[in-house]
């Protein structure tokens, strides 16, 4: 294995699902040993790949693609600034990358680099939506059947935006009104625990939709109804809240999709602040951050529950895997049923059987990408509406 | 008494209920006089009597048995690494030895030297458990019947493995699902109340099976039911979130039977985070530990609750019960009713008469151990199942 | 590798260096995989034996020896009680066996596993000690001479039992004066700066011999000295006092060889009161938690030193080293020179050149035991003295 | 030893030395069993007095002198109103006394009851004072040339009443200058440790008459002198003043000697404030709550300097030592020489050999009282002027 270098670095854009992803592929000096791995900023996915293509493509070629410690070290700081989503995702990319060679260089599927498997599978919970109550629960109930035990029950997007909670009061461009929204998610677990009773787990995506005192308020009135979690009660720009939120309520509490700093979740990690960490793998930097904030929450007593939709590549949705079979802390985690065309693109995708999700047994990540079938579904810089929202004055609300 | 000196020590191993007894017997230069003392560490008893045979017992022959505390200070740190269950209970067997020798020097029970009873007699907690709510209530009856009257109800085992809780998405191996185990224990105390009244006391023990905000949860869905206590709701790993099952419920909280090292009780007695300290005596290293522990206790408002199954020894019991006469701030004491064969090995063991537990009024402990009968006994290193209990997904649970 | 199995554990103890090591050998259904993993606790070698051929040895036969993290979690509780040195010891001669089967399984030196190189090599501190100032500096200057640039300084035995400090005053049997080792430190290191300069690092190690207040002291006075650290300058049961030294001098702090709780370490670390962490890696349990505490570490800017002296085997140092290549925030690495017969006994044993220390490029550990000359070597049970330090009035000292 | 009764108790008033002493005397309906304990609050003495004779003795007599913790107790609340120093003192003259029977009980002199001893004799510090900086020095050396060496070294009466430092600008009847006083000491400790060198332990007792900020000034500006303590830095007023007392410097703190209450030793001693707990026993009650705070004190790595000045009897002086013998956490004695006529009036008092104190082997405290001596100097109720300290411009100062 003498010698063994980086030889090219390659950005893989593809929108097969219609969400934009970013894919990067570490090639080697080695013939056929490359890695793939996730960068997906959905939302600003054209200047993800431009950082990997002229600043971290140069700066990795010709390095040891085993000393993946040093590279994701030297890379953070290369910039001098560092951090924030663009930058942790295009490093991500490199990162999950060169531990899939890890992985194919040992024959190994990476969970066994990580220390082996200390569960069969990982849980998951699904996403259940609708524009009425009666819509949730059918959706809640086909997951039942397909043996799904924990779902994530929304009422009308992720904001409110039901049509038995218009806002009649609203100005024009208003999207969502908080305190209607907060009202419903009560009525929304009150049919659902009547109708699905205790055994089944029942979690919920505050999305980061509500003022502080709002998030408390709703968390507290919540907790007859048992939630699993309640998932981004707050906005980053809201965390100094949270002691507060501790303080009055044991629903329990999942944050961290936004999160693109150590400073965000170390404090309330080891102030025992939360209960579940959310972080999307590939925003804060990919598996060797990871991995480590995995430490970090075991020893404060936090599980895992890594942040799993659309907007996460199946070679994202592996690496998630990976930590969740190998991490004795794992909670719990979010799932997506990739389309088929996902799957085409990516041969090796993970699958949930009976509600537990399942990487395969190949070396390293365990999911590849098929570049020609990659090109045929481009992606659109389509601005999302979704993270638009004002309030009923017309002022802007937190997405 | 000049020159009264440690002859002998000789580690006894016996198990006449079945469970591994550990005791440790001191004998000095003064015919017939000898302690005894409890070092039962009851899944790792052959270590412990390493321990003692290879490490203590060369190390306290020769010595004064009046200086306890120099001893205990000076074995503590000859290994250099101190702390932790073996060496702790170790030292507990020399400990109770010398303080048996010292009540008999001096022809006084223990709780005389002690300070004086300051109660006569400790009342007691029994243990009920069924298969079915109405085995647990049937037998919660008999106890009442006894003259008990604190009742610690259990549903099918520690962990809830009741037949109306089937864990039926589990994964082979699974052994029980938390969820369904803290929603039990609601409605076992919800029908015990209801049945029993509220002159009863009723207690539960976790046995540290919930994660942290699970523990919350379970505590503050109880109060309704006055529990007398909630028995260990945290594992020794997740200490750190003793400050938030406090800010949230009035749940008398006692904890610490699986407690090793000072830095487990210190902190959270000081900010006054506990109702109970229920230690293991021997697992911190006997009577000379125990009795300041009580003292810290007792500065910070703090009872004492000393763990008090069948794996201690009836003279582990009698150290327990001699603090519990002597100390201001006891608490309760958990009891296990010796099976004959144990009396029999153990003559002078304590009582319990009408829900209180009394120790004879013989010089130092009060308890002896008949060497011939105890070999009848043997031990047997059987590796316990039940500390292996893992989760629906195959993960390793707390046990 | 389907099917790959535990098949059988050996502990082997050995004493080429005339110090007690206990080496722990896990062998599989394949045939020639084995790993090798150190135990040692020197002063308690026999229990730690035990602990693992009664205990861990049935308890791990038949698993997969590729999942540790499993193997550890379960074991770990597998007793009920946890912690403390010897359980922690013997579980970490298991660990350390099973990563030295994962490298070996994978044909990679174990820091490739744990992330690869990022650093060549690890600057080891030397210990410099004699029974007058003189002499100190003298092997010192032959520290440098070899390449050396972190030299520990200590003064006649680790607590000033030096000729020019003698305890006149003392009763019979004490053995220092904690006032007059203080004292002798600071002129210690006024002579050594005056002769070495301030381009040499120098350390020192107090050994938990002060009280709190009097290592507080010191370490102010050491302050113009510039140490690159004051290694334990408070015993286990004073930990409270951190706060106070911590806020008192900026001589940086290293901790940790005693700790076998996890409570010792995690929150002064999260409370950012100590620099290094120098922990025991067996004595915390082996490689799985010492990778998880350099994470944590990392998390809050503290850096590691792990203990490193000869009651570590080379195999333990290994260990060290693999640890020390791949964490970004390693800080310094103590070093002990292995006696020839100890190179016999542990083939692969790792060199210093140049004042750093490099593994082998073996896969696993790198290093193996050679059965039949560790036999040459038997383990002899001397209770050592110098742990049972006494104060001048009599009384036992803190060693 | 059934039926044995508190009998009779006799408060005996006596000042061989000038100092008014309360001993307190229990006997019992066996004959010739009696136990003797102190309760001197010199200032009040008669108050004490009455508070045992009216209030104490018929609520004792025809109790088991064995149950001391139960008396303690209730004794303690019988009033409603509990602590300050008239009542405190008066509970420790039962129950020292009562501590003093069980000794003769068990034929054990009391250290062996508290664990036996753990150093051979207690090392004591001296008071040497004068009025110009000569004589204190003078007064050092014969103590040095005596054995001690522990010197608290004050200047011309505790407060600074020196003819150096004379307060030429005070109004008529002022007493002392606070601002003169400090920086009397300062110099006071430039020479002394000019003269005597470093080998010799200092101290030094502010004795509360200082404001806070400049008690902090104080000890910071003697941190160069290195004393062994600073003692009673603040007055009881001023607790809150110790935590910033302690960021600013490493000034070992001993504080306590007018302390009443729980409330002043508990949080200063969890918070790790203060080095040396120094209450007067009979203060806080007696043995009873001493030897608990002892525990208290181990358990946060403070240690004991036990106020012992010539308004303690022989028997309180008793008292210190045998919790000094028997206590780990011992830290230093203070000690006075007791004029011939004191130890003709307590036969069995303690004596000082080489800077050590002993007790002697007699059961229980080994001190009685000769009443008819003890009678021949009765005890005369001057005020005392010295605590009626003015500052420069008339107001009161704290004593």
């Amino acid at each position: 294995m003498m010698g063994l270098e980086i030889t090219n670095v390659k950005t893989i854009l593809t929108a097969p699902a219609g969400i934009n992803l970013v894919v990067v592929k570490v090639e080697t000096s080695e013939p056929g040993l490359y890695g793939v791995g996730c960068a997906t900023f959905t939302q600003r996915y054209t200047a993800v790949a431009d950082a990997i293509d002229a600043y971290l493509k140069p700066f990795v070629i010709g390095k040891d693609p085993q000393r993946i410690e040093d590279i994701w070290q030297t890379a953070a700081v290369s910039g001098y600034w560092r951090n924030g989503p663009i930058m942790n995702n295009a490093l991500s990319g490199i990162d999950m990358a060169l531990w899939d060679i890890k992985g194919k260089l040992t024959g190994q599927p990476l969970y066994q680099l990580l220390g082996g498997k200390c569960r069969e599978a990982a849980a998951v919970y699904r996403h259940a939506d609708g524009r009425d109550l009666g819509a949730v629960e059918e959706q809640a109930q086909r997951f039942i059947e397909e043996g799904i035990r924990y779902i994530r029950c929304q009422w009308g997007g992720y904001g409110g935006r039901n049509d038995s909670v218009p806002p009649e009061n609203a100005l024009p461009g208003a999207y969502y009104d908080p305190a209607a929204y907060a009202r419903s998610v009560v009525s929304l677990f009150d049919r659902m625990r009547a109708r699905l009773g205790f055994e089944i787990e029942l979690l919920h995506d505050v999305h980061e939709r509500l003022q502080p005192i709002e998030a408390v308020r709703l968390a507290k009135q919540l907790e007859p109804y048992r939630l699993f979690f309640l998932e981004d009660p707050l906005a980053p720009e809201h965390l100094n809240a949270l002691g507060t939120l501790r303080s009055q309520t044991a629903t329990p509490i999942a944050i961290g999709e936004l999160f693109v700093h150590p400073q965000e979740w170390t404090p309330m990690i080891a102030q025992g602040l939360i209960d579940y960490i959310r972080v999307h793998i590939s925003a804060i930097g990919g598996i060797t951050p990871a991995r480590k904030l995995a430490a970090l929450a075991e020893a404060f007593g936090v599980r895992t529950a890594w942040h799993g939709p659309g907007d996460v590549s199946p070679i994202g949705h592996a690496a998630n895997l990976h930590l969740d079979l190998s991490c004795p802390n794992f909670g719990i985690q979010e799932w997506y049923e990739f389309p088929e065309a996902v799957r085409e693109v990516f041969p090796g995708s993970p699958v949930v059987r009976n509600g537990y999700a399942y990487v395969n047994e190949a070396p390293g990540l365990g999911v590849d990408i098929d570049e020609a079938k990659a090109a045929l579904y481009p992606c659109r810089n389509d601005l999302p509406a979704w993270t638009l929202a004002r309030l009923p004055d017309g002022s802007p609300a937190r997405p």
